[in-house]
């Protein structure tokens, strides 16, 4: 069949079931664009900036489960696109980037968007494929979609130089290809991990794609059963939290706290996590955080069934019930009145999030006012950075939204993070996306002071602090948001608060909540 | 002598005329941050993206001559910088970046923000440098300050593990190093370039940093007396243009229209430039542009020394004085009152221009309404954009505006390319920067829409036109200029642009000027 290769490869990844993608594409990609055109089935979203694109693509992936792609222009594109990648990589998210390069026979000419293009993308992705024949163009699809949709997801980076993707070819289009199971886990070590388990001082620690409703429960009967305790990472791709499901533990952000967290722990089970290490190294304090003393296992990976495993050692367990501690209650008192502070406003967050709602959580240390509090809202799920790259969070909430329509998204954000990809309001507008997202306008990188003195830096002045301050000038969050057709609003007591996040969460399209704090 | 890693690694760069590091750091880089706080002769920088602080880093350099170092965090943070790095390595201008890594003892535990830097480093850099033993660090930093500040300028990067960059060291300083000097050209090349410029039908074609007032008034000596044509590229780092200034021709931006202004040219003689090739490639449309019949020489790279070749070529033709003909006129009529509209705002701009103000140009499509007129104002000096990727031209305006204070920076700036790095608007009212910034809102990447037919991509529709549409919404340029401290205007009439545009260039501070076009 006679057809122009930017559709056969448009075709061939509908056919595995793509359904969006996040694009700013330039000259080099018109051929793609001209085949998102022609082919409905596909939803080109627009993001001003390529760490939107990429970090809506990590949002969709997280909650769709599969692959959005991702559609570059060149180097630079790559390039701007690569943090929220990196953040993508980290939790595991499947994501297809197309790049388009300069034509194959004008590469040489090192004409003005000229760059190391294949050592950009293969610092940035999994996997890359750079197309050689734009016959092989059906084909090179089906290997990125297999590969980004791995039960652990992957970044798969296709190369497309333009004078390919404007070729006419003479192929079919290949048929869809099944994606790989997870590997099973052998009974032994399942039967392992059980006597490790059943030990005292034990500890079934998960991560990954294995915090949903279902594993939780899974893990909770086991827990129940063995008296171990029940823990996940610290930043977490996908947690089902809320009121009635089961409590997990986290491990402290902050490395001595982590190391109490963990001391006295005699065994550990690892399922879809690793043994954990501190985020950065700090003088004289430890990186792997694990006692030395305690036996580690490793039962699952991300690409692993974990499912199974977590089923079978239920089994193992003979659990019937989930003990009660395991059990999150309900939000007690949610504050109506008053002003807004830092003790109302976490209670009052958390009584205020409608059942299924996302959460998009790059708050930092603001954080610590809402996420306690939230573990008692409405069940929900609550989507993390795994990557440590701030900026994540707006876009990662437009990808959430169009992934799940029906589910309101609540982001909360630094101010320092937001501003890195604040183009973001601008496509959720766009959109019309059901967003709100709350700006903690603290004016300045806190973690940065926290960490100035962890580090040990040496005794540090005014011109330190100048580069953790966001004071000067403050930003006005109201105006930045409205200037992206972003409904904006700045409470001062609780009253003006709930009135704007229902009306938010309940009327279509994005709105935004600044808060001073 | 004993001293901190980072107090040596920011010593020695100062010893070498390092005055300004623009930085995002993070908890990797404290140690950094505090030796900058401790050496008050270099000055720190805040951008609230990566992107803003690599842009800035490239217009100091354009307009210092030196490199300026930028501090960033981790893979994520060279990232976020690659694109502007790019463009700096198109303009040959040199830059220094300084990593921070983890700790070289916590790579191993693939911690949150552990990413391939090496690999990055590598694709976004012409030197890379991986300190391997903090007592080298001195040696390290000579050796990319000499790199970067090569004739034709590199961009080095030192990746400075937290471990190194804590420790306490006993070295000496290393002393400052000699920046190397331009090759010198075989006086055999100069005849024979000589040679071809005699011939009929010749081109002078001088880039890179050959456009200073010096290399362009002996360029047009020569030119006059030879006959030949002066020419340079589409996209220039650094001229100086303007009334009584020489002419110089511009290669046209589509290849088509450039393949006809070389048309018939049967000799080229290079400084500091190659043979112009196309922007992308096109079906049916050339890459390399000169003449298959013309005679190319190459007389001088960016690292020889063309400022010797061109007073020879100018000895050898005997000229002693320049053709009119190469002598910018002033501007006549300059409007005064009337609408703002696209026949009055480029004879309105041009005539207001005070003399030795700089332009930071990325106007795109918009820039023509300008830029022509803009050639006959008083003397100044024009920054373009080099390396295509979008996002250059507001950190660009910082990073010009502070190495020359007393040149107001006029920044001339498309809307869709202004959103890549809007948040050097902040960084603009931070350092209260005498910066004039013309936003051309236009709500489109109007050149895609040009470039989508050039390229033959078959018929599109609604879904393609809403990948290059800025419309909806639209973008309230006064409102997001005001949200970052940054005084705003949308003038409607000649006399509004008039006053609020003198305002702004002759009292300290930025502001935005949001035309609607």
């Amino acid at each position: 069949m006679k057809l122009n290769a930017s559709d056969a490869l448009i075709k061939t990844l509908i056919n595995n079931g793509l359904e969006v993608v996040f694009a700013n594409p330039g000259t080099s990609e018109m051929h793609l664009v001209a085949a998102i055109d022609h082919n409905p089935k596909v939803r080109p979203v627009l993001g001003l900036f390529e760490g939107v694109v990429s970090g809506a693509a990590d949002g969709y992936a997280r909650m769709s489960g599969k692959a959005a792609a991702n559609l570059l222009h060149l180097g630079p594109g790559l390039g701007n696109a690569f943090a929220n990648i990196h953040n993508a990589r980290k939790a595991n998210s499947p994501m297809i980037n197309i790049v388009g390069d300069h034509a194959s026979y004008h590469l040489k000419h090192n004409a003005p968007l000229t760059s190391d293009l294949d050592g950009l993308s293969n610092a940035s992705s999994d996997w890359v494929g750079r197309l050689d024949d734009p016959k092989n163009i059906s084909k090179l699809a089906n290997t990125a979609w297999q590969t980004a949709n791995s039960p652990s997801g992957k970044v798969a980076t296709m190369i497309i130089p333009a004078d390919y993707a404007w070729s006419d070819i003479n192929i079919d289009i290949e048929p869809n290809v099944s994606i790989n199971n997870p590997k099973s886990v052998d009974y032994n070590d399942i039967t392992k991990a059980y006597n490790l388990l059943k030990k005292d001082k034990s500890m079934l620690f998960i991560g990954g794609r294995f915090l949903d409703e279902t594993c939780l429960k899974l893990a909770s009967h086991i827990a129940s059963a063995t008296n171990c305790r029940l823990v996940t990472d610290t930043f977490i791709p996908k947690i089902r939290r809320g009121a009635g499901l089961p409590i997990i533990e986290q491990v402290p952000y902050f490395a001595e706290m982590a190391e109490l967290f963990l001391a006295d722990t005699q065994s550990i089970v690892f399922i879809g996590s690793r043994p954990p290490v501190s985020f950065f190294a700090y003088p004289d304090k430890k990186s792997f955080l694990s006692p030395d003393s305690a036996e580690l296992f490793e039962l699952c990976s991300n690409d692993d069934d974990g499912v199974s495993a977590l089923n079978e050692l239920k089994d193992l367990s003979g659990s019937t019930k989930i003990d009660e501690k395991f059990i999150q209650s309900h939000i007690g008192d949610v504050p109506t009145s008053g002003d807004l502070d830092a003790t109302t406003l976490g209670p009052l967050i958390a009584g205020l999030m409608p059942e299924d709602s996302i959460v998009s959580d790059e708050a930092t240390t603001s954080s610590l006012l809402v996420s306690p509090f939230a573990l008692q809202a409405k069940p929900h799920d609550w989507l993390a950075l795994c990557g440590g790259s701030i900026g994540q969070g707006l876009p990662l909430a437009v990808g959430a939204s169009l992934a799940k329509p029906d589910m309101p998204v609540i982001t909360l954000h630094g101010d320092g993070g937001a501003m890195y990809t604040v183009q973001a309001l601008w496509t959720q507008a766009r959109e019309n996306l059901n967003i709100t997202n709350i700006i903690f306008s603290n004016r300045s990188y806190e973690i940065l002071k926290i960490e100035l003195d962890r580090v040990q830096a040496i005794e540090t002045g005014d011109r330190a602090a100048s580069m953790f301050s966001l004071d000067n000038p403050p930003i006005n969050w109201c105006k930045l948001s409205e200037s992206m057709g972003v409904p904006a609003y700045n409470p001062k007591t609780v009253k003006e608060f709930t009135d704007f996040f229902n009306k938010s969460i309940y009327e279509p399209g994005p709105s935004l909540i600044e808060l001073n704090v």
